[in-house]
């Protein structure tokens, strides 16, 4: 009976309607989050002005959203729900070799070219050189071959490409899909990316604007794994003595994923042995993939 | 210091960077909506999969919602937090002779048409012909002139003008902004409403198949009052005999707004005195407003 519902009793009375579900998975999160949505609502005493705005504001999240624009995915990132949802599924990794992962961010784009080992993935935007050297191993230090390797960047001055669309002409660029050799090698060619704020163009920004929060992320550069046989990885390398390193706005940079990103004169060798005619940085890491769990 | 966060310790790092809100509201609603949201991720347990999931859903509730289609709205329906949010803040009238408020729902459009008494506002909708009568009065029953009265209701099939806009030619019907004369009172004709399902044909409708929820809402007129000296008023009106009465899938059915719709034969009486030559629907009803909260 659902009617004359107080306070106190509209939470049992929605969870109830959830008693049905096709599946208990279903019931279980519905039970929980009118739960927790109901507490949050009572310990607030949201006012009807308050609910307005937030449906007002939930909907722009979902009208500024594209496939090159995931507000949402932001949305989530600034309340650290990104990396809360990493950090419960990635408990089983911790104290192991296996690299860390950590949140995926609003600028990974479905998509992306293929590129070759050795290719310059920076679509030609201007930059610093950047030379990336790695090897992907499982636990035991065996190569892993044949595995899938997105990453993704910002230039040097901090933005995607997917943010400069019109001066790049929906061209994408500075991300790439690669995939390891027979040793578990990859490695590429782009420009060194560094710090930047989150995109504060829309609904989130207003967010970070009414808490007077940074924007701020430290200079990182995305990877996604996926080999047949290892667990995905979804992951960032960080630069070491980067001035955002431990107050990244969406909460993600982990000591474990920090690399050097070491400068180079002109003149001097790149990884492939020929001299570059400018500075430039390489960095060079080892990602270890977990064995695929038999609950996925 | 965010760097390293971990499952419990990444909520107050969260929380932290609200401290600098610019007023202690924001500080206040965030603080505890994190609390709440990272309290729900960690009951369920949630998966990579299930946030994919989520942040794809809540951008599709986001690009289907318009003016005319307040997706959002329904959401908060289907989950109960419109009627809590309703019943926090009216807490003080309980008890009280002021009328009951419920929801608004999401067929409320702002840019209805004005009509005067006496109009009807069916707007050729064909259906069985209702006359609705009423007084806006104060706690000591004196009459309150010049209340603008927001109303709006389904045809005979259930369905609101905004979901047959084609058939209608965007033509907005079964909807008008009235206002109260010297004695408190307005009235108008219109078609008698039905019960109906909430649209089923959106995110929305995923949620109450999954959950094998009952859509249906049970019969009922829609009104916001909004006076000077007055809170506003935001209420509906439901039929005594209506099938749906205790199982609203909004949760928003009160007895104590439960009208009669009387029906009459063909060649009685409408309220005007005039005779109508085919069978007819009446209703009344005396709604009572709050003086102004000074917290308002």
């Amino acid at each position: 009976m659902s009617i004359d519902l107080t306070e106190s009793s509209i939470t049992a009375a929605v969870q109830k309607t959830f008693d049905g579900s096709k599946n208990a998975r279903t019931k279980e999160v519905f039970t929980s989050l009118v739960q927790h949505l109901h507490d949050f609502t009572r310990e607030v005493r949201l006012t009807g002005d308050e609910w307005f705005t937030a449906m007002d504001f939930l909907v722009r999240v979902g009208k500024i959203s594209s496939d090159t624009r995931q507000e949402y995915v932001l949305l989530s990132d600034i309340l650290g729900i990104s990396v809360l949802v990493d950090l419960i599924n990635h408990e089983d990794s911790k104290g192991s070799s296996v690299t860390d992962s950590t949140l995926l961010g609003p600028f990974y784009v479905e998509g992306r070219p293929a590129a070759n080992n050795g290719d310059d993935i920076s679509g030609g935007v201007d930059g610093i050189p950047m030379f990336f050297t790695s090897r992907v191993v499982d636990t035991h230090g065996n190569p892993i071959a044949g595995a899938h390797v997105d990453t993704w960047h910002s230039d040097g001055k901090g933005f995607y490409d997917v943010q400069q669309a019109e001066k790049l002409h929906n061209h994408l660029a500075m991300r790439a899909l690669l995939t390891t050799d027979e040793d578990g090698r990859f490695w590429y060619r782009s420009i060194a990316p560094r710090y930047y704020p989150v995109p504060t163009d829309g609904p989130c920004g207003e967010i970070l604007r009414a808490a007077d929060r940074s924007p701020m992320r430290p200079e990182h550069i995305h990877f996604w794994f996926q080999a047949e046989g290892y667990d995905s990885l979804i992951t960032m390398l960080f630069r070491a003595d980067d001035p955002y390193l431990t107050s990244d706005a969406v909460f993600g940079a982990k000591r474990a994923l920090v690399a050097d990103f070491i400068e180079h004169e002109a003149g001097e060798a790149a990884p492939d042995g020929t001299a570059v005619d400018e500075p430039f940085q390489t960095v060079e890491w080892t990602f270890v993939l977990n064995p695929a769990s038999t609950a996925e």
